[in-house]
């Protein structure tokens, strides 16, 4: 049986989610769809407005056949790093393609440009590094690089977020000599960051901006989403008696900073440049995650990078923990989230070739990865009253859905 | 112009606590009452029901002249350490008497007792150390160890809570050779730990259960309190929009110690022996600082030392911060909360002689001692909605309430 890949954060599952899921099924001609799925926080550093297991459900229920947690470390990270751990995540299972949006649209464009990057490689590393020194942040400094040696053109312009990211997929699987050919769907409508819903196919984005904003699934989101994701949102809410998005978290985090010292705050993934002392000194203002973000920032710091920074934070993650990450692919485990039955066949098949043990089940005691994933589970629902919590929590020692 | 001191808590200002003022003030003749009482945090490892400032200005309007702030490491602990840090603080601002209620009454059963003791300390400590040994907890071990040797007798009993805190000031006075004479008064009607209201004079912790329980102050509660407490209590809950215990708190310590390691855990002041181990498994199925510390607590640990290691666990103390507490003593500073005209009188007296600086004002960067006192004013508030934790966290900064 023909798998293909895809990777995904689902924030929540919409129409153009099912567009690249069915759009991506036809053009592999395979027949199990495997989601490499970020978990309860994502590659910008937020929350995910719902939890990894009603996201997975949707995405099954919705067509996907195996959901697969992209863990942790790998998910909030930036595109080089990401890309790895959920390339390496689908190479391990087995899947002959990978199939990503892209402003693009063109496999080839990507191709080449990888091939272009290779030969003028040095080029680039040498512009990044004048461009940071410069005092630009990463993604504008690469912007720079990627247009000094020509690849912010019109056959495949580096600054758009998704072929960003398409290249970094392409980059992974020519780099470590992977055996999954990449395919690639043009985005139709909307863009990545746009904040206005525009219609049945929308960012992401801007659906939970109109989420959170309104408290409710408002008429254009219910248009936006296919319905199964609707009433995964709403099952959410229901249960769990919220969404989650950076607010309900500054209280924790406002604590944890005020009784911290600078040392330990240092410790954390992301606090670099002294960064420390313009955490807890602007903590003493603020009366929001919003207000303190923006009391933050600067020029050098990006959005995503604080952002980042304050998952790390949040879920107590440290620079020591993750030095070890780049050398973890191929990845130490598979992490299951559910399967549909085309999934569970599919498992069946290839189960005795995989060389990576392919976890259902959570168990204590474990992996180094894994008890980064228990610790980010615990923060993320942390905001969670006490009996839901540990509901919520449950989730996570239980056997993968089958939907 | 001569001062007498109090050593306190005031959780919160009730009829026992002005009577033994006033009583104090006749037997000691001195002009200036000098309280020097527990910060956010108590001896028994509580939070107070309101914050410190508050309580001051209750203890000034009803006739206090001094108070004085126990600093927090001496403030949580255990009574040897508590009586350091305030009968220190009550030499190194000259007062000449100390007055403490107990149980005896009889200053003369103590000073007795503490030459009886050092005649036969080797013997306490041989049969603490074995009681010890047997798994008794200390108050419990130290209680047969005094039995051992005569001092649970009817002269003197130190199987009593307030006979075992003045014990250990008039210890603390002697062994230090401080010029300071202690008195006693006999303490009337309810005991220390008394959970029901009796009258115009019942306990603290009473007064707080109902209070607590009631969500209000009750009539009976009205009965114990004298009126300027009353209205601090009420103006409290109306400017914090609450008052404050165990409860609130779990969600903060919930949430920290499921992104802590075992590591992390065991690094905090009171977790020893294993607790680190026992701390995280039970916080999987508690949904309440109640269920939470029952789960934890075998025969080993008594409810106080708990909730001392968790009051350190929130206010994030090390054992490495904590082992320099006991050579603190002279204290680095004296922090003065509140004074009445009488006060800044005595101040304006003594100022030229005192040998420790008199802070009025907490400057950052300062003391490691006032950096832990600024971690659990923090962590104290950081239950209040964020524009009142400020708020509150400003009273801080500013200079000593005069009444």
């Amino acid at each position: 049986m023909k798998a293909c890949g895809l990777i995904v954060e689902y924030n929540p599952f919409h129409n153009g989610h099912l567009y690249h899921l069915k759009e991506a099924r036809e053009i592999s001609g395979a027949e199990c769809m495997i989601a490499v799925m970020s978990g309860n926080f994502l590659q910008r550093g937020e929350p995910a407005i719902m939890d990894k297991h009603y996201r997975a459900k949707a995405a099954l229920i919705a067509g996907a056949d195996l959901v697969l947690e992209l863990p942790y470390p790998f998910a909030v990270q930036s595109s080089d790093l990401f890309a790895k751990g959920a390339v390496f995540t689908l190479a391990q299972i087995g899947a002959s393609t990978l199939c990503f949006g892209s402003e693009s649209g063109n496999i080839n464009d990507f191709i080449s440009s990888y091939h272009n990057f290779r030969k003028n490689e040095r080029e680039y590393q040498q512009s990044l590094k004048d461009h940071l020194q410069q005092g630009l942040s990463f993604p504008e400094a690469s912007r720079h690089a990627y247009q000094t040696i020509g690849l912010t053109g019109q056959s495949m312009d580096l600054t758009k977020p998704n072929n960003i990211l398409g290249f970094s997929y392409v980059k992974t699987i020519f780099e470590n000599g992977l055996k999954i050919t990449p395919l690639t769907i043009k985005r139709t409508n909307n863009h990545y960051h746009d904040q206005a819903i525009t219609g049945a196919i929308s960012s992401a984005t801007s659906i939970r901006k109109v989420i959170l904003e309104a408290g409710r699934i408002t008429e254009e989101v219910a248009e936006a989403l296919p319905k199964v994701s609707l009433a995964q949102l709403e099952a959410y809410r229901k249960a769990a008696s919220t969404w989650h998005h950076w607010e309900k978290y500054f209280n924790l985090l406002h604590y944890k900073v005020m009784t911290m010292n600078t040392e330990q705050i240092a410790d954390i993934q992301g606090v670099d440049e002294g960064l420390e002392y313009r955490i807890k000194k602007t903590a003493k203002q603020a009366e929001s995650m919003h207000e303190w973000m923006h009391a933050i920032k600067t020029k050098r710091y990006t959005w995503t990078r604080l952002q980042r920074m304050f998952t790390h934070l949040l879920t107590n993650t440290t620079k020591g923990e993750m030095e070890e990450i780049p050398s973890l692919a191929p990845l130490p485990y598979i992490r299951l989230l559910g399967m549909s039955q085309t999934g569970q066949r599919y498992i069946h098949q290839v189960k005795k070739q995989l060389e990576t043990p392919l976890i259902t089940k959570i168990k204590r005691n474990g992996d180094p990865l894994l008890a980064m994933e228990e610790r980010a589970a615990q923060a993320y629902y942390s905001i969670l009253p006490p009996a839901q919590r540990r509901k919520f929590h449950q989730q996570e020692l239980e056997p993968p859905l089958r939907i």
